[in-house]
């Protein structure tokens, strides 16, 4: 199981970050979405199987250790995060002595309206 | 022990992606320049400390699960790969059924020249 970081081939934001085991590699390659597996769920998943917001992949990459995946994709939908922000990664630190979060990032959808 | 995943503020370049304990998080928010717990040597790493080549810390974001770090950083020298690329993350497969793999980014420096 490695982790795999999906990124925005368009914007290059970085939308999120998940697990591929061998199953979600050979499913994301075969169908040119990405899959990952779900730990909490112990099983494939298919990202996007609910919402809707699927990521098109347009590039795989490795890093040197040959131990993590970067995807680079197109997020149907406009947002990853089951919040529905763009990117999961929406809680920012910009002062680091400061120590106040804030949301970096705008709403895209309305979880309620998606997940029914 | 979480995976912290380091991109270049400028440009948007996913640049690597390491691990973070306790230490290395404090460490990272004291200094402004990143840190990681390097797994092999099971001790806390201060990235480019060997080659000069630190990441100064632009913001630092948290994911919905709060359990993946984004640094928004500076890469001094150009390079975070000790193979001397911009980013770890240098193989590249874009046509995901042909199956092969391609160098897509240009080395930035000589690493026989920074570690010596």
């Amino acid at each position: 199981m490695v982790p795999a970081i999906a990124q925005d081939a368009k914007t290059g934001k970085v939308l999120m970050m998940a697990y591929m085991d061998e199953e979600a590699w050979e499913q994301t390659l075969a169908t040119g979405e990405a899959h990952y597996h779900s730990r909490s769920r112990n099983a494939l998943w298919h990202k996007g199987e609910s919402s809707g917001h699927v990521q098109k992949v347009h590039a795989v990459r490795l890093d040197c250790d040959q131990d993590t995946v970067l995807l680079l994709v197109e997020q149907k939908g406009g947002a990853a995060c089951h919040l529905g922000y763009e990117s999961c990664f929406f809680q920012e630190l910009s002062d680091l002595q400061n120590g106040s979060w804030t949301t970096c990032c705008e709403k895209v959808f309305d979880p309620k309206e998606v997940y029914k």
